[in-house]
């Protein structure tokens, strides 16, 4: 194993071109739309627009617009052809995934997301310029993160309600949105609880990670789009069939990043899902396989803020040598064929179809 | 002055009747509703199921459903018929408003509702229990209260999406909604910033309860309830016109009993708006008028969290004798008049009209 263990197939060229393409088309129209929400709030409030600059600061410092993009594929592959239509209306997905991002971060004492201050964080610090007078700034910047989540969940709500699409479609798919939201918040529960508990169960963590990354990131968009194109039920069934697996994979990937690949890359603080005691696929099962010595060696420093560099690399060694990593490898990698074989057989738009099968190899190729 | 120094006008027995009778039959469905979805919740996560259940058992234990009514009878001086339907989807604006108390219960420390632990103040108790293993059961109350908030909002949404009521109609109403939550949240953002500065202008005090009460609590209601019957847009501006100054009346009536009414009737802490430091109308025109002395008393137990009884009262007869109990009166009174003199011309249903005069009134003969 070379200094990078983490597995990489060949790139397509072709699939990071779409990628590309169709996130700087997104981008533009969130750069506009937040812009134009900016400007809103300042008129109404000073310190509302100071909010949803900041929010907007932290959107466009990065993020691969992988729901948007989703979005824009399920409606494709359900047939739609206002290409336009759907762009501008994808803003509301990453609209409301950063409000959930936002409240996740005041759950997981995030500090920095996409290399920005969080919302508190940035309040904590320059709190005392704005309010001379406040008592407790760690309390007001938590209480603005909450506003922030707030009404990003509201703007991108409310973006896909006004998006013109037909009305019954519309109400459709808003239901379909606000009801993946409460899925997404079932498994930030569960996340929390495995979070506080000393003993974790795989088949636990698995059940958070379909309920809050595979039907969020993967299954929601898709469905999105499929529903605003006028995709049936038969239709949107198959779809879940092939996002489920492929959206698990992902965080699988996940996971192994988070703890293998470099900080500037990913946008976090290193080794953060150590300090923040994320108990993984890959960490429980390194757990299990290890030594007593080096089992109580991951207990104790998982979730120690303060863990140095040297402990990380001993982390990533016994994640290694453990077998754990090539276990979580190839369940990623056998979730994604599963995927794969039901959208083989499905019968939709040829461009959609290639896309959503490149888009299942790179979910675990990807290396940010 | 009695021992009591807050005006009433003599209760309107059918008036008094209309709103039990409703609130009863919106109570029930309330109550069939959130029973559903505790047992959905349970379902999918234990701790999901907990967390519903203890805001349920809140938001039922006490509340005068005033939203849920006011959307009634937009959309019955819309000219809308179907009354049961209107009811069951009345519950959705009553979850939304339970959401936003949530978010405002973190934010404003509050440690009981309606007699009822906060989420946030149930986990600190009872967390040692469910989570031995938890090192920061503050920080873990603050992240269930933000879920619970959360997935209030999308219950709340999405019953009012899947309505049944004719999808055009529905997205307008949906729209309206978020629209008014973004508004609300700038009215929070205005209280926090209200709270955290030295000095305040009764300017911005109306312009904040503007946004986060009459907006929210009164204008909104309405509107939907109107859209839901299929009202036009010179309609839902008449509504507005009288619902912006009478939802201002129902702050300021609010501020009264908040610093003047026993705890008991309010369902809150004794004294809990000086102790959380609230610069009220009331407490502002007390502390201009106010000699020295009495004015650095009261900058002194604004938002001193121990203060007693005793200081209680001599605060409450600083505002008395200030004339700021007076003016403050006299203030919401004229905006009572104010709303009342538009609904007075308006060709609406005549239950509807009668309703809302009376409301009016209400807004400032009230005790609770």
């Amino acid at each position: 194993m070379g200094s990078n263990p983490i597995r990489g197939t060949k790139k397509n060229m072709n699939f990071k071109k779409t990628l590309e393409k169709l996130k700087k088309e997104i981008d533009q129209e969130l750069d506009k739309y937040l812009a134009g929400a900016i400007c809103d709030a300042e008129k109404q409030d000073k310190e509302m627009g100071r909010i949803l600059r900041h929010a907007a600061k932290i959107i466009m410092a990065s993020g691969k617009r992988i729901r948007p993009i989703l979005m824009y594929f399920g409606y494709v592959a359900a047939g739609g052809k206002d290409r336009k239509k759907i762009i501008k209306t994808s803003v509301g997905i990453e609209l409301i995934h950063n409000y959930l991002l936002i409240h996740d971060d005041i759950m997981d004492h995030g500090r920095t997301r996409h290399g920005i201050e969080t919302v508190d964080a940035m309040y904590e610090t320059m709190g005392k310029n704005i309010f001379p007078d406040c008592q407790d700034l760690k309390h007001l910047g938590n209480s603005m993160a909450i506003l922030a989540g707030d009404l990003l969940e509201s703007l991108g709500t409310q973006s896909i309600v006004d998006s013109g699409f037909d009305a019954k479609l519309t109400v459709k798919a808003v239901s379909a949105l606000q009801s993946t939201i409460a899925t997404t918040i079932v498994g930030q529960t569960q996340d929390i609880c495995i979070e506080n508990k000393k003993r974790v169960l795989e088949k636990e963590v698995l059940t958070m990670y379909k309920n809050k990354t595979a039907k969020y990131t993967i299954e929601n968009p898709l469905k999105i789009g499929a529903i605003l194109a006028g995709a049936d039920a038969k239709f949107l069934q198959k779809i879940s069939l092939f996002a489920i697996p492929v959206g698990m994979a992902f965080q699988i990937q996940d996971d192994i990043l988070g703890l293998f690949e470099t900080s500037e890359k990913m946008g976090k603080d290193a080794g953060s899902d150590v300090k923040e005691g994320k108990k993984t696929i890959l960490v429980l099962r390194a757990m299990e396989k290890a030594g007593r010595e080096e089992g109580k060696f991951m207990r104790n420093v998982l979730g120690n803020e303060k863990i140095n560099l040297k402990d990380i690399k001993k982390f990533q060694n016994i994640v290694q040598k453990t077998g754990a990593l090539e276990y979580s490898q190839n369940l990623a990698e056998n979730l994604v064929e599963k995927g794969k074989a039901e959208i083989e057989t499905f019968k939709i738009n040829k461009e959609a179809k290639v896309f959503l099968l490149e888009l299942a190899d790179y979910m675990i190729a990807r290396r940010v």
